[in-house]
């Protein structure tokens, strides 16, 4: 039996040393990763992320809980990927959390699976999508991807899932302005943890503040687009209705994951969004995205690795120490390795 | 006289207009660069990151100040390029900060950009370093780039500088396990910002001890080298001398920015570490990896631009359809796109 027939089996050891293939990007990996992708594209992908200290692991935490928990309904297959440094998935962990996942761990339908956050930039987002295929393939039913959420690699890797999960705390000062630089035009829900602590009013009113305007300006586009095919006031206002049913406003949802707070109606939130996506066409569209960005990186590396088995290392090392001696432009360097001479 | 003959001569303006170009990666952004890269090579890159909360802006606009003061020898010509989206120099400031930066925007002496940090993974890696070039050229002796330290976009940021800064705060929680994750091994200056705060003993002490971890396992990657090239144990320890007086040993230094405490240390310890890299080979030896891994990150561009103009936007939309019905798998897309045909 081939290592991708028994992850289809549910085999867990076989889908760990898929993992590892994948990470060290072996071309066994990428072999048995081929085999799997017809069987992709039944998970429900949940990105997690948010700053250091918002406790975003410990929600993690007590989610996959309760979606395995028989009294919630059918328990699902539950599967998690930090991708946090800090994240006690990873082992930056203080001793409460470790103890805390105990239970998670003896778990047979709960996969962890932590990520090293070194390597090549874009690497950490391309190993991400393989190890999100190969769990989906192994029929796990929903995937948490936990990201620290202020790089860009951390917006990219959230753009691999169909949900993404902003978690804020009170009391953390820059935070919010941080989380306004972008991560917050990809958030479908939003989740102020630590709830109990002081200023949660403040932030949930920043946060809402911040929302309207992005909602605000969705609206305007939508009448001026309107106005600018003269339809009527009557009409543009009906078709903004319209508009308003199918769209998805992201929720404000308070918990205070330590002692289970707010999980029961998270839970049902997340749920709810992927109902959404299902019923609009949202979910092929996010599909579309996802695939589209993945095939985009491995063209960039396929690309750049077909080329240095075309061009002689002498060569490139030798455009670098003209480089180093200022003698040609980065350009300059560029158009003679992939052309064979200079164009400018 | 050109934009590119402007700025050698000192002109602001013309410089400003060069960094929207570049950001913008118009043609004539390259073009200008192109005719400015001759004129670079003079300045002194300095990176300084480390996470929200740490008050690394405030300590790099004291920095500034410091390096422009006439009493401190002759004044520099300082830039400060700005990523951090919660920085006061790129817009997330408290009014306190904004206050105590309106001296440095008066200064003609000093030059301050702050960088957008939404676009595509590794773009902004890659027009910071066009941004850097262009400041270096134009005959600024110090340029400080500023990043929030997290994820991995923000680490390939931090190595295009010479010297890199990683500041710590007493009483931030999980951040030090984040900063071992990767960052700590770049790092040639240690600084704990807030010096006043309680918890600055343990965080000084979690500082060393993973420095000494590091410090030891390179000694005996020395030691074992020099076993097994049958070197005896005298000339191995001679050998480890040599090495130990030419070895920077990255220091910890406290400061309290808020009230310039420390910065003049501080600003002499960077002098210094500038010192130790040009009179051992460690200067142009960080030239060529800098200059090496722009090149790649254009190397990687143009591969792709030029493979976009060959293949037609149908194709390509065409593997999309297909990998998004999992008739074919993400790998079999790019060998169809590339060679035009499948080879797996």
């Amino acid at each position: 039996m081939t290592l991708a027939d028994q992850i289809l089996e549910g085999d867990r050891l076989a889908l760990s040393r898929l993992l590892t293939q994948i990470e060290n990007e072996t071309p066994e990996g990428r072999e048995n990763l081929g085999k799997l992708f017809p069987h992709t594209g039944d998970s429900h992908l949940v990105g997690i992320t948010g700053g250091t200290g918002t406790g975003k692991s410990t929600l993690v935490n007590h989610l996959a809980r309760y979606f395995r928990h028989p009294d919630h309904g059918t328990p699902k297959k539950v599967a998690v990927v930090a991708i946090d440094p800090s994240s006690p998935f990873t082992g930056g962990a203080i001793l409460g959390d470790r103890i805390r996942m105990r239970d998670l761990a003896g778990d047979k339908g709960v996969f962890i699976r932590s990520m090293a956050t070194r390597g090549s930039l874009g690497g950490l987002a391309k190993s991400t999508a393989g190890v999100v295929q190969a769990m989906d393939a192994a029929g796990y039913e929903i995937i948490f991807i936990e990201t620290v959420g202020a790089g860009q690699t951390e917006v990219d890797i959230a753009r691999l899932a169909h949900t993404t999960i902003v978690v804020e705390a009170p009391g953390l000062g820059d935070d919010i302005q941080a989380i306004k630089a972008g991560i917050l035009e990809i958030a479908d829900i939003l989740v102020i943890n630590k709830a109990d602590r002081p200023g949660v009013e403040a932030t949930e009113r920043a946060l809402r503040s911040m929302l309207q305007m992005a909602q605000s300006s969705n609206r305007n586009l939508i009448t001026n687009n309107n106005h600018h095919t003269e339809i009527g006031m009557a009409e543009a206002n009906r078709s903004l209705d319209q508009i308003n049913i199918e769209m998805w406003i992201p929720p404000i949802h308070r918990t205070i994951a330590t002692e289970g707070t707010g999980i029961s109606e998270l839970s049902q939130i997340i749920t709810d969004h992927y109902n959404h996506l299902r019923t609009s066409d949202e979910l092929i569209k996010r599909e579309r995205q996802r695939l589209r960005s993945e095939l985009d990186t491995l063209l960039r590396e396929s690309l750049l690795a077909r080329w240095r088995n075309r061009v002689p290392e002498k060569e490139y090392l030798a455009a670098l120490d003209k480089l180093l001696r200022r003698e040609i432009t980065p350009w300059m360097a560029v158009d003679q390795l992939i052309d064979g001479g200079f164009s400018a």
